[in-house]
């Protein structure tokens, strides 16, 4: 029944735009979208400079235009896309072009600050935006969900634990909500004492348990920052207050996210570790199609365990807590702060709990100068994103501010 | 929050009427309803014979008639509820015209063959009916499936498993999904050998791990012959197919029952083993009102443990699928072949591995000579029970037919 014909009653396809189309995201994405084919209509993909994977994909799913951000790679987008009339350009004004054309579905999958701009471009009125970019929200969350508010625009969460809490969220109920629960593997060192952390190395923090990701989120996952980016974004996507947020230890990372109600029931998503199921119910929501993941089998799997979340041995979490908390531009400062200070770790200038301690000086810093009020715009965010930055690399560099 | 004011916005109270209200949950009902006053309009209590329950809960919960099925108890029932200004009545015709009141919802609680006709007899259009009483379906599914189509009455499952299902089953999209689980404690015997079950006595049979139930239950729960029961129960509930319902054994008893849809998606309700959580969702739904019990807190409970159930060792689990697939009467034969056998356990005349030998004894006997056709009537169904449970008899007493 898996991989059988979808039985949709949408008469007309839908009308999709792809930002970060040669990601992660993207590559799985393309192939929900290939086994669906009939149902969707692929307006536009965006990438930034892979222009071999962007011609590949724009052949195989019959897009109609295929972008890159970086102008350098546009002769080489051309080249490949040559005689295929597929549509080819580059560049920041196209990309603004792009997100301009008319359609149903917008994917933001952009990786980083680099999808703010674009996927707030994104958000026009009877839009649906499944959103997948983190800074979205974590930097930019007051100004992307008030311009959501403004244009009626619908928002759908891909991340695994955001749109397993958005599965069983019974939206008309958010007064019979008690808790948000999401849930986190642990990281690789979920066990370990606060004294045996100082001397993780990269490699060790590299080896993450269940999910194939990039190396900062591998870190943050170590971290536990990453979980606390989450809950901010938690925040935001879902209409609770602060202290109804929590984050459940799961190792086993079966369940993705729970949500408690009023009259004692919990509700659960649970699924194989494999992003295409959230992709695929972004997609098609509120229709499920087919998806050949793996079954979760729960007599196999045999065991699940739970834990409450160790904010001693990870104060990443706990720092992310006080700047959801704080608000304003608190978050997109974590952010930025984590970034330098992960990549200081994956080079070896810092140590694994310089990481934690490089953010809460430099945003202890700022507060008190004053300087993590609420972004006006986006060039507000990015500027402040850069001020921590260089605040980060300076305490990395001396250990003080 | 739990025990708050609840905040509907249903302007008029739910018109109720309770069947069984005496048993065990029609006083979780009760306890509900206290909390709730002001949303519920008690039209009628109707319980068998134990009239000072009755008149105690008929003060409280200000009902406007309680009545008895017994008439012996009449009397009884009259002079403690003397001057309260509550009708009393009796007897089965009186019980008949309870339930024909206007109403909006009917819980159908009473336990036993004694539910059928009132429970049948409540269905009518516009009403809700929300069923706790197994025999209506396991007995007479499909009349009493065919009579909530032919009115348009809603109906509701109470059962914590079913009523698990219902929470996370999208039932416009039943297309979309490809198994709905019911969960199972497994019992006292789980993991008992075959040749050590043959040796259980009674008393160690009424030791259930999660729930308190009656004796009857109790050894249902043990031979899994219950969770049988729900599976055919699930069968007339949900529109899925026969092999697409399964069983999960879970021990611990947090998630009582999981729906898989074709993206992989796995939704799971979890709750603390308390039958006021399913009884509010259906009190109340869509609303969910707030109830005091007990949170599931998973990182408390820390471990989740599933496997599938072991047909080999609980042949009654295996009986009851066979019974649902066979269809028209087998079910209704199982459950009567059941009750007798278990009485015989229970009373020291057969031992606990008879108990599925007497029922596929009985059932193959039926079956060869024809005796399994769909019963027309719910006095067919009386009249197939009474045959079953003397044939049950004569098998436990000369192991033979």
């Amino acid at each position: 029944m898996a991989a059988g014909t979808p039985r949709w009653d949408d008469s007309a396809p839908i009308r999709l735009i792809v930002l970060g189309a040669t990601g992660s995201i993207g590559q799985s994405l393309a192939d929900l979208i290939e086994r669906n084919r009939e149902r969707f209509d692929v307006v536009a993909l965006v990438a930034n400079r892979n222009a071999g994977a962007l011609a590949d994909m724009a052949r195989r799913l019959n897009t109609s235009s295929a972008v890159l951000a970086d102008t350098a790679c546009y002769g080489e987008l051309a080249d490949l896309l040559h005689g295929s009339g597929i549509e080819v350009s580059a560049g920041e004004a196209a990309v603004l072009e792009a997100v301009d054309r008319d359609a149903d579905l917008v994917v933001g999958a952009i990786v980083g600050a680099a999808g703010l701009a674009p996927t707030m471009a994104a958000i026009k009125p009877g839009r649906r935006i499944a959103l997948a970019n983190k800074e979205c929200l974590v930097c930019a969350g007051d100004l992307f969900m008030a311009k959501i508010r403004q244009t009626g625009a619908e928002l759908l969460p891909v991340d695994s634990e955001h749109n397993a809490i958005f599965q069983v969220f019974e939206s008309d109920k958010a007064d019979q909500i008690e808790k948000v629960l999401l849930t986190a593997s642990g990281g690789p060192f979920r066990t370990f004492s606060r004294a045996a952390m100082a001397d993780v190395t990269p490699e060790q923090a590299l080896k993450h348990p269940n999910w194939d990701m990039g190396a900062r989120i591998t870190i943050d996952s170590a971290t536990m920052m990453n979980k606390g980016f989450e809950v901010i974004e938690a925040s935001f996507l879902f209409p609770v207050h602060h202290e109804q947020l929590g984050v459940l230890v799961h190792p086993q990372s079966a369940v993705h996210g729970l949500v408690q109600y009023r009259d004692g029931s919990l509700l659960a998503q649970l699924a194989s570790p494999d992003m295409r199921t959230p992709i695929a119910h972004c997609l098609a929501f509120p229709r499920r199609i087919p998806v050949p993941v793996k079954r979760l089998d729960l007599a196999e799997l045999g065991t699940l365990t739970f834990e409450a979340p160790d904010l001693d041995r990870f104060p990443a979490l706990g720092l992310a807590i006080e700047a959801m908390k704080a608000g304003g531009a608190a978050p997109a400062a974590l952010n930025a702060a984590d970034e330098v200070a992960v990549d200081a770790f994956l080079s070896g200038r810092a140590g694994f709990l310089d990481i934690p301690a490089a953010i809460e000086a430099v945003l202890d810093r700022l507060a008190s100068d004053g300087h993590l009020t609420a972004s006006a715009s986006v060039d507000d965010v990015l500027a402040l994103d850069l001020e921590v930055r260089n605040k980060t690399q300076e305490w990395i560099n001396s250990r003080s501010l």
